[in-house]
This record gives structure tokens, C-alpha cells and sequence, in this order.
């Protein structure tokens, strides 16, 4: 086990238990007599992420003394969306690895990582649709449009470098915040009636996946593919222009506008983001991207600050912590 | 109107208000804020199918005498998701062209594509969670699994030219029948509780939609683009080897065998199919396709002839007829 992923481990610690039913349900869930998807299906298995957003869904019902039977299969479902949003952005990123592994559109190709992406949605959608509350389907089929309309707007507005920071968060938010704050929404709230706490586990799941998604787009640009275990620069080459890039920008003199867009749109991936940070003082925006990011896990903080004293409320803490600090 | 659009109105004709209020549903669950998703949703509510799996849903019901306020919601479920389909479909297939309209992935691209599709499963489950009973969301997302699982296991058997017709009824009922199964059973059995004549009505509408599947891939090598406001020849292309294809290559010399092979895998694809029908006995595997989709037909004839007599009834029956005659 690498370092990072036992620091995760650690973090989670709390609900051990429900992440190894969580598992067990995705597994018994996704089994299937096609050789063609089981061997799919077994490939990315292996991308075994972080599993924060299922992990979130039973931290934010321990710590808010709303455990049920069911919130491992939640927690499942909410990790299956996940996966099938990874598969479908490797189409739309056209990325070569995840997490060390080879992308499902890599490994095959594009059509067959469309049909796994909608196949997984939909074995999410038929365990949600089991459960004895429909909060579940109604939370995540909603989490799921905002996804989409968020990815399809980032895709509308790429190359636009005089996007404002409002935008760069809506569509952000939407894309990766919008998961977490179901995830936490869910744990807090299932089956159904506790508004009021899940509202405020919703707005920390939402702080904490806005802040994720900031750190996300600052690695793109400052980490090593062998650090990140994925494609790094791909948001440069993709034309998606994030929040460190957006203030470099909006900062910048007439002449580093210039080379940011020439940057862009010239082919030569890796020179090009080490150039881009070199001249276009982009450091000076990834620092003020991190102080976003800095300042929105306070705000998360702070609403998990009320909930009672207990180690899930303190892995919630420390995931928030651990959110602000990955180097990975 | 064309005269085939105005064939299938006057199929449809028992059903028209039911069909009318499905497209007041699809257009209010499909408005959305975003500019990018707005005019994308009017691009792809251009495609105006035929709308049969809708029909189906509404035909069934009045056919069985189980009519409720939400046979027209369950109506727009499944064309959203049949939309879904379509839109993925496309990228798949790399189609230019779909009912005389450019197809997402080549008027936007492939990664839109990929979340229009998405967004508009989404849509399609979130109605689905809201309506009374939950077996439309059941039945549904199975279904959906299904076509999944049928469309991957296409993919990994392309170029098999030696596959059974078993093989091949599975992969085609999987991807086509499915859809059509569920919607004639949604019809007659939902809100739930009325199994037998649910499983009559399923069997109905996977011998329809297997022997639907049949016929287009007979059109895919007889038709011509104009005819059939589609990408024509496509299956050659992909390296889809359908039910024509597999009898003409069954019956063939060692000589022809090599020439379809040939023909499959040698760029030029309008000469291909015309090369492909007259030197490889095609037109002999289309007669024999033909025949399947008669039997398929005669069966799915039978399954609805206790029924009492009725205009929807009626309906189904023409609709039956329709399927194996039409040329588009």
C-alpha cells in the first residue's frame, strides 16, 4: 500500500466496516454473465480511487447519528456515479491513465467506454431505485443532471480567459461539488426529514468538493504525471481554463496574455505548462487559487462544527485537511 | 408531412392525446438554464422519431385496459431514454446523420455527445423516481443494463463472421428489443400486479423489437441514405456482422467467404455494400432475414390475440405489419 492511500485508509477509519459492505455490494452489484463486461468491469476495479464520496456518505451519518441499514448501498451507488463519470470524462478528457491504470477508452476504446459509463449508471440506478426510500434516486438522479449541465457549460466555455471567478465556480461546483454535497446530504438526511442538518452537510459536501475540484485544477498544472498517477496538463491541452490560470490572466500584461493563449493553443504538452508557469507568473495564481481553497474548507469547517464531538465528525475534519494538503 | 410520418400518426391515432401530453412532458423535464444543454435539447428534439416505444407504452395499456394518469410520463421515460440511446449510439457508430439531422457528435462532438446522452438519462430517472410506483424505474434501468450489456458484446464479437444466429438474436433483442419489451410491459402491467399480462405483452414487444432490429439491418445494406434520412452501410463499416451477413457467409464458397471478408475490411463504403450484395449471394441472406422478421411478426400477432378487439389492439397489430414493411 502506498503512503498516500494508507493516509486515506486512516482517515476513514471510522467506517471501515461500511466502506469493506460498500465494496462487497459494488462487486455483487456489477457481476455479470458477458465476458466483455466482466472483464471491464474487473479493469476498473483497479482504478480502487480514494472513495471519499462514499466514505463521506457514512461519516456524515455517524456524525450526525443517522446510520441505517442502507447507507452502505448508498454509499455504493454514490461510488458507482462516481465511476461512471470517471469513464465517461476519460472519453471526453481523452486521457491515457487513471491511477496508474490504463483508461478504459485507452485500453479499448471510446464506444466501449461510453457503453461501460451508461452501464454503470444504470446498475446505480436500479440498486437506488431498491431502496425503501426514494431520497436516494431523487438526490442523485438530480446530482447527476447538474453533473452533465456543468461538464457540458466547461466544455461551452473553453478557450473564454476573461471568464469570470462566479463562472469558473458555477461550473466547477457543478461538475465535481455537486457528488459531494449528495454524498454528505444523503449520509446526514436518509431516509428523509432531517432538513435542516442536511442542508448544512450538504454546504460542507458542497465547500469540500469545490475546494477539491481548485486543488485538482492547481495540481494539473503543477504535479508530475508519476505523482499524480494520472494525465497532468490535460486541462491546458483541453482548452479549460481554471482558476490559477484565470487570475494569472486577468493580472497579466498585454504581452503574457498573449503567450497564456499562444500556450494554449501550441501543440507540446509538458514544455508548454512548464513555459506557461515560467512566464506568466501562473505560480502567483496557483497561490491564489489555494487560498480559495484554503478559505472554503474553513467554511466547511465550520458547519460540521456544531455536530457533536466524535471520531467520524473528526475524520470529517481531517478529510477536509487532508483535501487542502494532497499533493496527488 | 411525409407520407411515412403520416403513416405512423395514423397508426398511432388511439393514442394521439397521451402522445401529445409525453411531448409536453419531455419538453418541461428538458428545460434547463443553461444556454450550451438549451440548444442542444432543440438540436436533438429535431430528430422526431417515430416515436413507437412511446406509442407502445400508451398502446398497450388502452390495448389491456390499464390506462393511468402516468401511462404518458412512463411514455416520455422511455423515449428519453430510447434519446439517450440514439445520441450515444451516434458516437459509437461515428454517424453523420440521423432522420436528416446532423447527429450530435458531428455537429458539437464526441464528448458532448457522450454528456448530452447522460444528461438525458438523468432527466429520464428523475421522472421516473417521481412517479407512483416504482416498477417503471425497475424495469427501466434494467432495461437499460441490458442494452448496455447487448451493445458491449456487439463490440467484442465485430469481424465474427462465423457467430450463431443465437449469437446474433441475443445481441440484437439485447440492444433493440429490450427497449420495445419494456415499454409494452410498463403499458399493460404498470402500476404492478398484473404479471401474466405483463409477460404476454413483453413477449409482444421483444418479438416486435427484435424483428424492428432484423429489418434495419437488412435496410442497412439495401437502402439508400435519401430513403432511409440515415447513415446508410454503417454496419459494414463498424465490422457488424448481422443476420444477412452471417447466412449469405454460412452458404458461401471459400472464394466469396474471402471476398466478404474483403469487402469488410477494405475502405470505400458505398461501392462495398454493392459490391457486397452481388458478389456474395446478399441478397439471398436479406431474403432469409426477412423471413425471420416474418416469423418473429407472426408471433408477436399471436401473443395479442386474446386481447379484446379495440382500436389500440388494432393499433399493435398495424404497428406489427408496419415494422416488416417499411423501407426507411
Amino acid at each position: 500500500m502506498t503512503s498516500q492511500a494508507a493516509q486515506v485508509k486512516e482517515l476513514t477509519a471510522p467506517v471501515a466496516d461500511g466502506l469493506a459492505r460498500m465494496k462487497e455490494t459494488i462487486a455483487h452489484e456489477l457481476r455479470e454473465q458477458s465476458p466483455a463486461v466482466r472483464e471491464m468491469v474487473e479493469h476498473v476495479g483497479r482504478f480502487q480511487g480514494k472513495q471519499l464520496r462514499a466514505a463521506l456518505v457514512l461519516l456524515s451519518g455517524e456524525a450526525t447519528g443517522n446510520t441505517t441499514d442502507e447507507h452502505a448501498s448508498i454509499a455504493a451507488v454514490v461510488e458507482m456515479i462516481h465511476l461512471a463519470t470517471l469513464v465517461h470524462d476519460d472519453v471526453l478528457d481523452g486521457a491515457k491513465v487513471r491511477r496508474r491504470v490504463a483508461c478504459v477508452n485507452h485500453r479499448w476504446d471510446n464506444q466501449t467506454a461510453v457503453l461501460l459509463g451508461d452501464f454503470l449508471y444504470a446498475r446505480a440506478f436500479a440498486v437506488s431505485t431498491d431502496l425503501s426510500s426514494r431520497l436516494c434516486s431523487r438526490v442523485l438522479s438530480e446530482a447527476t443532471r447538474r453533473i452533465c449541465v456543468g461538464e457540458i457549460e466547461q466544455a461551452a466555455g473553453r478557450y473564454d480567459f476573461e471568464a469570470t471567478q462566479e463562472r469558473y465556480e458555477w461550473v466547477a461546483g457543478a461538475k465535481t461539488a455537486t457528488l459531494y454535497a449528495a454524498a454528505c446530504e444523503l449520509g446526514a438526511r436518509y431516509p428523509g426529514g432531517r432538513d435542516e442538518l442536511g442542508a448544512k452537510m450538504r454546504q460542507f459536501g458542497w465547500d469540500l468538493g469545490l475546494a477539491f475540484q481548485i486543488i485538482d485544477d492547481c495540481l494539473d498544472l503543477t504535479s508530475s504525471e508519476a505523482e499524480a498517477g494520472k494525465s497532468v496538463g490535460t486541462d491546458v491541452e483541453d482548452g479549460k481554463v481554471t482558476l490559477p490560470v484565470l487570475w494569472a490572466y486577468r493580472h497579466a500584461s498585454e504581452a503574457e496574455r498573449a503567450a497564456i493563449r499562444d500556450l494554449y493553443t501550441t501543440p507540446g504538452l509538458s514544455e508548454r505548462v512548464a513555459r506557461l508557469r515560467r512566464a506568466c507568473r501562473l505560480d502567483a495564481g496557483v497561490e491564489f487559487a489555494r487560498q480559495r481553497a484554503d478559505s472554503l474548507i474553513a467554511a466547511a469547517l465550520a458547519s460540521v462544527r456544531e455536530l457533536p464531538s466524535s471520531p467520524a465528525r473528526r475524520s470529517l475534519e481531517n478529510i477536509a485537511s487532508f483535501v487542502l494538503a494532497r499533493s496527488f
